[in-house]
């Protein structure tokens, strides 16, 4: 049995009664009731997510997990395969935007090589979980097998199990890899029912020409694998890639521990999306950080009933949305933590209860 | 000549050169061009405000004004008026809402009572300039007298003045007026020449029949004032408010001074269109932080031809959506200045540059 079997059993439901607690405490505070809008929403969710109120998010930690994708040599990409490893040097120098905006939010950054084509020598702060150098050409085989599609899944597993050890009390999801919106996309078009024209966008840079034959890349991939939409691991073994699985078992572990995931853009809602196929009740613990320009993000995000917190038409990954959303996240934990009661600081709450001599 | 006049002559133009430095900037770094979206826009903005690459926003300051409103009695909000007096004790304690997130921002916070109803006893962190105990029924007669108008914005100027020998370099405005959405509502109604109807909502909580009530009292107003569309400060007067008034001077001063000013939500966007309409020059230094809840509010902000980068449905004022936004302006400096280039990390921009071997 892997863990990631062992945890499927382990994932608890939403703590409504915590959520219900946080609201009261919410509607105490002095403000109009609801007047902080999608920051309450997010408070009342931290909760109900972590059953704890308030809850403790001093502990950041986004995940950028890397892999190369071996449909990258049918043009899919604006950027040659071996940028994946040179930004991986970049996080690991801590020069990309992942580590300003981790920075920034007060997060560490895990950074892991689930299969990089071209591998780096060793590095203190690399976790490597390699499943390969690079899946297969999707376009023309299975992009891995199923086998290594679950020990991706424990690789995330595993590193989420790693950082709790270290204090861990909020995910954030980000990946990093050259052709993973190809990926993705397939994935999304499959598990949503969405056609391909209608979640294929430009990645991080192809001109409509080159959409376009991504567009058909991806629609052979699905006619050569046939992925069953009912089976995600088949979508993810077959048109996936290792740092996505990797993204699930990421997930699919926050979901086992209460632990808050601050999913990124694109890729990692697919992630997202196949973890809650794999493991409905998954779902309880994922919140959306940003839309991505890409346009399969909303059919994914849709799926999921998820509704982002930013709408900055960003298109990066790496984990920056996500970043940007911790904070977010900490500042609604303060909400509920810092502010007065209406009581506390002597405030009338309505009309009827205070003239107005 | 007052505060106000003199400082109409010295409001510069955006920096265009240090916009496209900026931007030069922005395109050589470790991501594909353009893809932190509405990031890098900012940061190209505030740079484009400073004429310095990279600005410093390290001493950002809330300026939350507060002042009570004569047409309250006609049963425009939800609240008694003392509540304006109330809260001001609790920002001056630090438990509001504006309180937390400022502190979470790492910003100070200003408060200045403009003219609330009941005052409070002297507090060291209480500014005051007193327009009045509270604007006139404008309902019935103007709110104020056009010199009481310009007293309000040389109280706003001399705000600013007094808080740059601090250390100032970005402003959020903010403001606490019981009856304020209804001065807004007005305000933005002749200033766009939008239907009163459209651009009045429910406060910070009326019902529908309130608001109807509320749309009925502001047309009164319109009818017995006539302020004049084309006289900002004729607007301003007859159906302002002395906060409002206020938060125009932190705007124009702001303008004066090359500070960018992060406008909160409807009240401080009504100001600031009044403040561009007195002074078009001053538009150039406005980032408008967050889509507010209120239907008035996309009305002025499309007059100002601003786009928000928060839309988390908040309605709560005080400067709460332009404190969560200065927390993304510094997350946008940060890209500048902290990023890697793609030629400082050795990573290829485009397919034709490097070989995939």
């Amino acid at each position: 049995m892997t863990e990631f079997q062992k945890l499927l059993d382990r994932i608890p439901p939403a703590d409504a009664s915590a959520g219900e607690l946080a609201q009261r405490r919410l509607d105490e505070l002095t403000k109009p009731a609801g007047s902080l809008g999608r920051l309450e929403e997010l408070a009342r969710r931290l909760v109900e997510i972590t059953g704890v109120c308030p809850p403790d998010v001093s502990h950041p930690v986004i995940f950028t997990l890397a892999a190369d994708h071996g449909v990258v040599p049918e043009g899919v990409s604006a950027y040659p395969q071996i940028v994946t490893t040179q930004m991986v040097e970049n996080f690991l120098r801590g020069g990309a935007a992942i580590n300003v905006l981790a920075r920034h939010a007060g997060a560490r950054v895990v950074i892991a090589d689930l299969g990089i084509r071209v591998p780096l020598t060793a590095h203190p702060s690399l976790r490597t979980f390699r499943i390969g150098a690079g899946t297969r050409n999707m376009s023309r085989e299975p992009a891995m097998t199923r086998e290594k599609a679950l020990a991706g899944i424990d690789a995330g597993i595993a590193l989420v199990e790693s950082e709790r050890s270290r204090g861990l009390d909020l995910i954030g999801t980000g990946e990093m890899g050259i052709g993973n919106t190809t990926a993705a996309s397939a994935m999304v078009a499959v598990l949503t029912g969405a056609t391909v024209e209608d979640v294929t966008g430009r990645g991080t840079g192809l001109d409509e020409t080159g959409r376009r034959r991504k567009v058909e890349i991806i629609e052979r991939a699905l006619q050569v694998n046939a992925p069953d939409p009912t089976d995600a691991l088949d979508v993810l073994a077959k048109i996936g890639g290792f740092e996505i699985a990797g993204l699930v078992g990421v997930a699919l572990a926050g979901a086992a521990h209460r632990i808050p995931v601050i999913v990124d853009g694109f890729i990692a809602t697919a992630a997202a999306l196949a973890a809650v196929r794999l493991a409905p009740r998954a779902r309880y613990c994922l919140l959306a950080s940003h839309r991505s320009a890409e346009p399969g993000h909303r059919h994914a995000l849709a799926a999921l009933g998820l509704d982002p917190y930013l709408d900055l038409g960003m298109r990066l990954g790496e984990g920056t949305g996500a970043a940007l959303c911790i904070d977010l996240a900490r500042a609604a934990v303060k909400i509920l933590t810092e502010m007065a009661t209406f009581k506390s600081a002597g405030v009338s709450t309505s009309r009827q209860e205070t003239s107005q001599t």
